[in-house]
């Protein structure tokens, strides 16, 4: 049975127009899906709204205790459930989910030697057993990018990453396609031109094209992560435009497939 | 087979102490749960500390949209996760959900002649069928006081009467019994007595007890509440400290029972 894990980025969060096409090709497309989101600007604006700074490193948020609270709130409770209302709206059975309910997924926070990313959680552990039983219920799986410790603590993690490591734990029931949606067309050779779109990046050629920097750096842990998700055992993984979803669904060849 | 279905005020999720007690008992006691939380006054400190102001009419928060959005991060963000964290640290697998979540609850916004509520919901129906799907999965569903009107509409609503007509619902495949914790000891005859708690009010009781006002306004939508839940069904209804669920749990006679 194919699953595809669709994975959305701030970009398109943070656009009313883009957000609400896409809910509707969501919602319209048939088969077995689980989409993850990310944050946008909303908890960033959250912050400053409440005088709390918020830091970055490499692309990372630092998640203090404060911004954790934060995090939650606007992840897991006005972005996970608006796309949870408005999905329902369009007769699409979706549950709004973080890595602590039902347990689906494990982590623990990460320990690094020169920086401390604060209540930020490496991925131990995702449930497929149970996250199955949902999707066999009928219901679409909407997961905020929060896991938890099992130890009564939520921890902030990249969206991208939860998707891949449900992609892969899923790829021993379901042959699971992820798709990562964002505001380009795909990975581009050239940054400024939409129609560079690499079509293809094999495994082998991913070293050479991050060396030479055609890949920029804000793709590379997606494409980390990707590559990693194929060696174990996802079917394959698609980039592509918000816009593209649906085609994608279809089977149309858009956006950058990346093979083993 | 049985089942209870527990509400727990605000007051009890604002002492940390009392909380994390009573975590450890919903944790520690076998059988089939549902929790449902209010909200505390965390939502009205968040409110203030973003210059959003509460406005209340007859104990009832109204909602407009600003406030929606804070009531959506602080009850099905902050709150919800923080006890499906901590039940999931006791090994309690629970499952945080809001009425729009496989979709659940359905509401519509409440048109009242006089007042508007703003964004606030009265439920017309409970999918009795997803709930148990969850429930005989081994999962303890967490219910936050928001539901959606199926068109893409968050509603805020009371959590008295999320646990009634959830309670309700379920009665046609278990044997319920609807607990309200709170920071009593039960219904009192004298509001600073603890130790004047009625055991047990019978229905044809209730309107006297009313009337003569015995029964504080406070207790009101609660029993209202709870005496219909009784008349479609439901097994027994018992108001308590929350401190004493576990004792409830395992069958003792303490608090207030409400009888048909």
């Amino acid at each position: 049975m194919k699953l595809f894990v669709i994975k959305i980025g701030g970009n398109v969060i943070d656009d009313e127009a883009q957000l609400s096409s896409f809910i509707k090709d969501i919602a319209t497309s048939s088969g077995n899906k689980i989409l993850v989101h990310g944050g946008g600007k909303i908890a960033t604006d959250m912050s400053k709204q409440l005088g709390i700074e918020s830091k970055m490193v490499d692309g990372r948020r630092i998640t203090d205790a404060e911004t954790l609270k934060i995090v939650q709130m606007v992840y897991a409770g006005l972005i996970n459930k608006n796309i949870v209302a408005r999905l329902q709206a369009d007769a699409c059975n979706a549950i709004g989910m973080t890595g602590a309910d039902a347990n689906i997924i494990l982590a623990h926070k990460r320990i690094l030697v020169n920086t401390d990313y604060g209540y930020v959680g490496d991925i131990d552990k995702v449930d497929a057993e149970k996250i199955a039983l949902l999707i066999d219920a009928g219901l679409l799986p909407v997961m905020a990018p929060l896991t938890h410790d099992g130890k009564g603590q939520l921890l902030n993690t990249n969206a991208d990453t939860i998707a891949a490591s449900v992609a892969t734990a899923l790829s021993k029931k379901y042959e699971v396609t992820l798709v990562y949606c964002f505001e380009k067309s795909g990975v581009l050779k050239n940054m400024n031109d939409e129609n560079s779109v690499i079509a293809e990046i094999k495994s082998s050629e991913y070293y050479q094209l991050k060396q030479t920097g055609v890949i920029s750096k804000g793709m590379i842990p997606k494409l980390d992560n990707s590559f990693d998700a194929i060696k174990s055992g996802i079917h394959s993984v698609i980039i592509c435009h918000a816009k593209n979803l649906k085609k994608i669904i279809l089977g149309e060849n858009i956006g950058t497939r990346l093979v083993p």
